[in-house]
């Protein structure tokens, strides 16, 4: 223990504040952006929180989740050195902490009975900071583990309601998932236990959550209509601290927000940006008086604009890059990225590069460009023709009496990918990578060539929604950072990847909103053939698309993070086997009853049991 | 259901066999090497393996964990098609198999009640067959969620122990991870529940196990030590049926056994291929029989090289890849593994590539053309001094003034991964990466460079492994397929990635057994870097190795997969975050005080809230 221990001095008892007037408690929400196991960091902007509610007349602040740490730590878990940092972290910060502040820190705390009873060795937990001591530790009971959550694999659910009495209030506590489990609003159960539920029975006068709840598409109307629908079933005013920023593949949206018995929202702090926000709690009332509510965002396409921005600055950031280099096509993806990135880290920190072969057209180099110069961004013209003969000349003699075909097409990727990955190493640049959802998909895509990147970052963004998002954002005027728009030529012409000539997306793939709705259903509804098919498409497409998907596993495998934005990407939450054989056999089922089983006496079995 | 129903005729209710001596029960065991969701392939593998237990005489069979869909099925489980699909072929092998042979069958079943109690909605199952139906579904208890397991994600966990009566016995049943928590053996329990005494309570004359448990260096040593206990403790004769193959990363190494009260093995199948075994219980000692006993490998390298024989084999197998093509460098670690690829597929499948650069000494070639020669396999050499000549020219601008450095190293080692991809797309083959684990592990590799491939044979091997493999496999006569050997000078050079004149590995790393031992200690047994110092280790050395483990997070998330040997690889049970800080904050502890929190009213916080 000794080794990590910073504190100098013994800590001296502050005197506990009283405030004699108990009618209002003012709350404070401090919507934090944690750097994953960054724990003095992470303590500090708590700390710095702290100061400032305090100066607001703050009596209680809440933290995300896991706020100590940063949400989520993944196998840093595993290390019992950090575990044990975080618990020394959390006992300095309860004498640091200002002495008439209630503090709730997310942390993970040892299960010391885990050995004996069995058990997962740590919990989820929340401490409650005051007075210079951690006074108590709560457990998340519902731990999720579906999509990128893996909570199981690390903590063990609490099993008690959790709630402690601050002046004259008793407040319920919860963390994330916990709130997640209304059986009347989802119409079945995703665990047996609901907290909420339990806290309403023994009569808390509100609920507060600790949450470290990633963004996806409308997910935060959808936060909102589940807790009012428990607000209202439960008549518990509910407050809501959600963390922010990007980690990996994860962008965290804040929008923390707290809400009435009515299900009214009393106030809400900042999307996609860190916020210290305070609202008052009528004691009388047992409810909240109306503070600051920051409207929502008004579209879709902005609302994924402004989590795309923050997960590429954050990311650079967070990987200790301030700048970023991207190929441009003169096609829409990197045109996308290239304006993502532009508002993300400011056009002195994105460096563009063209690498136009013999197939590229006219017109993309032209319209390249002219999206440079829109966006203000430095461009570099490196043509790969010389490269392409290079290769050809050293694969002449092997490759003699072949046809020029995908090895070909894959190698002119490959020397794009080759070349920025030189001037991301030589210069010290993150490179951004700008394939689209609809190509990880099927596999569209070059591994080690277009795939190259530290950060793929429209990577769970259907072709389909990269023209939408183009549009919005040339009909908007955005912040200074970004002035200029997304040439109209680019919008306008075929989808190519101009690696023969006259080559356009849809010779290989079918039309992209029909790939992305039968993609849609696939990926994210589980639909089978049978039922996407009766949704009205083609078969033989169909099926054509759903071997695309499986032959395309081994390259996402090995694709960079992906910023997720669906609830369902091809990230950290997407496990497939490579090596297997369902698709053959969900067709064979369906086209071929002579591929199903021969019967127990057939002797010609192609695979024999030793 | 109907789309999959392949069942053409109505079953006829076949005559029960009774076998008039009960003192025997013949009890076979089919260790099956399943195709992920090749639902009907693997039943087939399930009959054909009934028809000879059966004519041999048995009266029970036993196949391995979810036999029907493979192991791991992994978000192929979230199919709702994927489940019926398995419900409709169980149904459907229950009419097909003999009607005297009772057969547990691994399958995943549906949780019915998980809607309204809450929980998963699968259950990983086992179903007795017999007399053309599914006569009852057990489910397993204790559902691993670490390391590469995630059944957690999918599976609710059964609450019940499970056995069923054949003829005269009481068989109890379970799965795998159900008889790994003797609290005895371990000193302490990881799960609540332990099914085998639940089972000897009830009074079962022998339990047995379906099993899907994945190689790593001396497991089968280990599983038999525990069953030993519990078959001692419990006084239970146990089978224990195990999955073989390679699933992607994980190689299932066979290994079955049965053993009797004593702990003593009676029987032993194959390592490392399928096989069929029968053996007789004897029902009035209540015990096996002694019966075939395939001898355990005689060495850790003996048994590491077939399990990356066997892992390269099915993996190139299940993609439907017969060829592999591979770049030698001269080096080690692609000799190692040209000679894996040959064993696993044979001379004429593996093509080997020398791709010299101007920095490759002579020695390179000549010992990568010896090792052709000696193994028998096709080599080509195409020098790349050409291609980087041509990159030179087009960053010569770009690059104007820098010194030459990791982005022109990195740029040869791209060429050549771009050469071996063209060749891989141009004729099929799969492209095998040749890096070993301590590369892996501190970064000493290039992304998109000699870190391409399908399949990463030696990722899991550290780099001292790799030369007691290649030892073991020169003092060794293998089989008719591999005559010949790993040249001596191969084996005695100085490792080099030969990227720029003289280099060698020990310029940026220290001696390869002082680095295998840090990262044994680091990634393995989770110590701290002042737990590695304490162990002799010295600090500086230990710092920088933590310091390039953490930084190389973004390589190895891009790697291909790599097969599995040890108990951590860095594969799909390794989850570790990219943007994180946790490395600096553990040195900034251990050295620099000044670097912990700041007084809460400090005014010096550089990240502020807004």
């Amino acid at each position: 223990m000794r080794e990590y221990s910073i504190i100098k001095t013994l800590h001296k008892p502050p005197t506990k504040f009283i405030n004699p007037l108990h009618l209002l408690m003012k709350i404070a929400i401090a919507q934090l952006n944690p750097t994953i196991g960054d724990i003095p960091g992470n303590a500090q902007k708590i700390l710095d929180a702290a100061q400032k509610a305090v100066a607001d007349g703050a009596r209680l602040l809440l933290t995300p989740e896991l706020s100590l740490c940063g949400y989520p730590p993944r196998d840093l878990l595993l290390n019992p050195s950090f575990v044990e940092a975080m618990n020394i972290s959390l006992g300095e910060l309860a004498c640091y902490l200002p002495s008439n502040l209630a503090v709730l820190v997310g942390t993970a705390t040892e299960n010391l009975q885990a050995k004996i009873t069995g058990g997962k060795p740590l919990f989820n937990s929340m401490a409650l900071l005051e007075n210079g001591k951690v006074q108590q530790i709560f457990h998340k009971r519902l731990l999720p583990t579906y999509d990128v959550f893996d909570e199981r694999r690390y903590f063990e659910p609490g099993l008690q309601a959790n709630y402690f009495t601050l002046d004259n209030l008793d407040i319920g506590v919860t963390i994330c998932e916990d709130l997640w489990n209304d059986e009347e609003f989802w119409g079945k159960r995703t665990y047996a236990t609901n907290p909420i539920a339990d806290l309403a029975i023994i009569g808390v006068d509100l609920i507060v959550n600790l949450s470290a709840s990633p963004y996806s598409v409308s997910k935060q109307r959808f936060r909102e209509e589940i807790l009012k629908h428990s607000a209202v079933r439960f008549q518990q005013p509910m407050i809501y601290a959600n963390q922010v920023g990007g980690n990996d593949d994860l962008i965290f949206d804040g929008n923390s927000f707290a809400m009435n018995r009515q299900g009214e929202i009393m106030c809400r702090a900042n999307a996609f940006d860190a916020d210290l926000v305070v609202l008052e709690f009528d004691e009388e009332q047992r409810d909240f008086l109306l503070s600051s509510i920051v409207a929502a965002s008004e579209t879709e396409d902005e609302e994924i604009w402004q989590a795309l921005v923050l997960g590429v600055r954050d990311y650079a950031r967070k990987c200790r890059f301030s700048k970023v280099v991207l190929g441009l096509s003169g096609g829409i993806d990197s045109a996308l990225v290239a304006a993502i990135a532009l508002s993300a880290l400011g056009k002195e920190n994105v460096f563009a590069v063209l690498m136009p072969s013999p197939y590229s057209s006219d017109h993309s180099v032209i319209d390249a460009l002219a999206l440079g110069e829109n966006l203000g961004i430095k461009t570099q013209i490196l043509p790969i023709g010389e490269l392409m003969q290079g290769f050809d000349n050293t694969l002449v003699e092997l490759f003699a009496g072949t046809e020029f075909g995908l090895a070909e097409e894959n190698i002119q990727s490959r020397i794009r990918g080759n070349l920025l990955m030189a001037i991301a190493n030589k210069f010290g640049y993150l490179l951004l990578s700008t394939g689209n959802k609809s190509e990880m998909a099927v596999g569209y895509c070059t591994l080690y060539g277009d795939m190259n990147g530290g950060l793929a970052v429209i990577a769970d963004v259907p072709k389909t929604r990269v023209y939408s998002l183009c549009r919005w954002l040339n009909s908007h005027s955005l912040s200074s950072t970004l002035h200029s728009r997304i040439p109209e030529n680019i919008l306008n012409k075929a989808p190519s990847a101009e690696l023969k000539p006259g080559q356009v997306d849809q010779d290989s793939l079918p039309p992209y909103d029909e790939l992305d709705d039968i993609l849609q259903r696939l990926i994210h509804n589980h639909q089978s053939a049978a039922q996407i098919v009766a949704a009205g498409h083609d078969a033989k497409v169909v099926d054509r698309v759903i071997q695309m998907v499986a032959r395309a596993e081994f390259k996402r495998r090995q694709a960079p993070p992906g910023l997720k934005i669906t609830d369902r990407a091809f990230g950290t939450g997407w496990r497939m086997p490579i090596a297997s054989n369902w698709v053959t056999v969900k067709n064979a089922y369906q086209t071929d009853p002579s591929a199903s089983l021969k019967r127990w006496d057939g002797q010609d079995a192609d695979v024999k049991i030793k």
